[in-house]
């Protein structure tokens, strides 16, 4: 797989590896965590979330300082080289999704005296898991660097992202219905906007391990179904 | 200033400022464009900032590209390796400061046939303006490698996301009161949103700016008054 003969180089790529790993299963467990927090209304299992998010940061710096020493002190070539970029890549994602799911814990903690439409909820979590195996299968595939499991990772982001739309028209209707509903729905709009943006940066590590590999960029477009941007909700009737 | 000798290192290092001021450019149009599209209701000069965000992501790349190839061809030292992987960042931050302005731009398509509320545009634009004053800042400071301007920007980091708290506050009052408000606001609450993450990504630079000149990490917590993650309105009486 490598093409150098520096075995110093191997233990370095493997420290980069590992910290991946670690940064990983972090933000794995946040957002796990997060969303079970917003189903069961677990404050304190919330604040832990908010909690871990330091670690994640100073891995992620960590591990962009040692790949920009190991190209400038070593001058990797071709997989080496791109191995080197994809870690720096790869931990800025992870960072940004632990952002992310800090966010929605910070919500967690907001709307926990509000009225909670556990149906509503319920969709966020539906949403939250299938982002969750997205996460788990795309650091599973970097471990592995298997392009074809990154690639159907690539491919379900488009599922994601029509399922958010859904959410969020579903959610305006809600709001319409009730106006106690409000601040609660619009606290849900904003977790159900972090998850789908999780499933964003999955989709950037999943093409991230197409570049490993092959060296080249995943052709054609993103697929993509986020119209929520678009999207306005019917009014209600008499409203 | 620079501590090398091989010429073409400088024509190399200039051109990546070149293409990062060419991005800059691009990017404080933008901003400024989605922000007079939502005032004026303009869709077509919305679509145009739609249009003008591949050439940022293109931008992007190639600076990235570019700038990994210097570090692994000519091994720069000391400030010039560090004004190298700036150019990394600064770029990944106008390309996200890109993506931003166009989720704006799509939602004045969303919410052209709505009710608008004049008063609440008012609010957005206002912090829009303060957040286009700070790009403009931290990219003259960047050109400059001026520290003590960057600090100023980071600093006034913090007044925005005071404002993004309260505008937050007033748009879920303003949905309280009137049903045929939400949809309107709901966009709205994500075009200031993300004008407050266009704050944050000036905030980045401004600490970029910081380690190319000095070689260290800006001391201390970043100003952050965002409250709007735990924020709630006060029912509307009556509801």
């Amino acid at each position: 797989m490598a093409n150098h003969i520096v075995s110093s180089y191997d233990t370095d790529l493997q420290n980069l590896r590992r910290s991946i790993a670690e940064m990983g299963g972090i933000a794995e467990k946040m957002m796990a965590d997060a969303s079970h927090a917003l189903v069961r209304r677990d404050v304190g299992l919330a604040q832990s979330v908010i909690a871990a998010d330091p670690r994640l940061d100073g891995l992620q710096r960590e591990i962009e300082e040692r790949a920009i020493l190991l190209i400038a002190r070593r001058q990797p070539m071709a997989i080496d080289l791109r191995e080197t970029i994809s870690a720096i890549r790869v931990s800025g994602d992870l960072e940004r999704i632990g952002d992310l799911a800090k966010n929605v814990a910070k919500r967690v903690v907001a709307i926990s005296d509000q009225v909670q439409l556990q149906k509503i909820v319920v969709g966020v979590e539906h949403m939250s898991e299938l982002v969750q195996a997205q996460l788990k299968d795309v650091l599973d595939a970097y471990a592995t660097q298997d392009t074809k499991a990154a690639f159907d990772v690539w491919e379900r982001d488009g599922d994601i992202d029509s399922l958010y739309t859904s959410l969020f028209r579903e959610l305006l209707t809600y709001m319409m219905e009730d106006p106690r509903n409000i601040t609660f729905c619009t606290h849900l709009l904003f977790c159900a906007k972090n998850v789908e943006r999780i499933g964003d940066h999955t989709t950037n590590i999943a093409e991230t391990i197409h570049y490993l590999v092959t060296g080249e960029t995943l052709a054609g477009d993103r697929p993509k179904n986020d119209r929520s941007s678009f999207a306005t909700a019917e009014s209600p009737a008499g409203a």
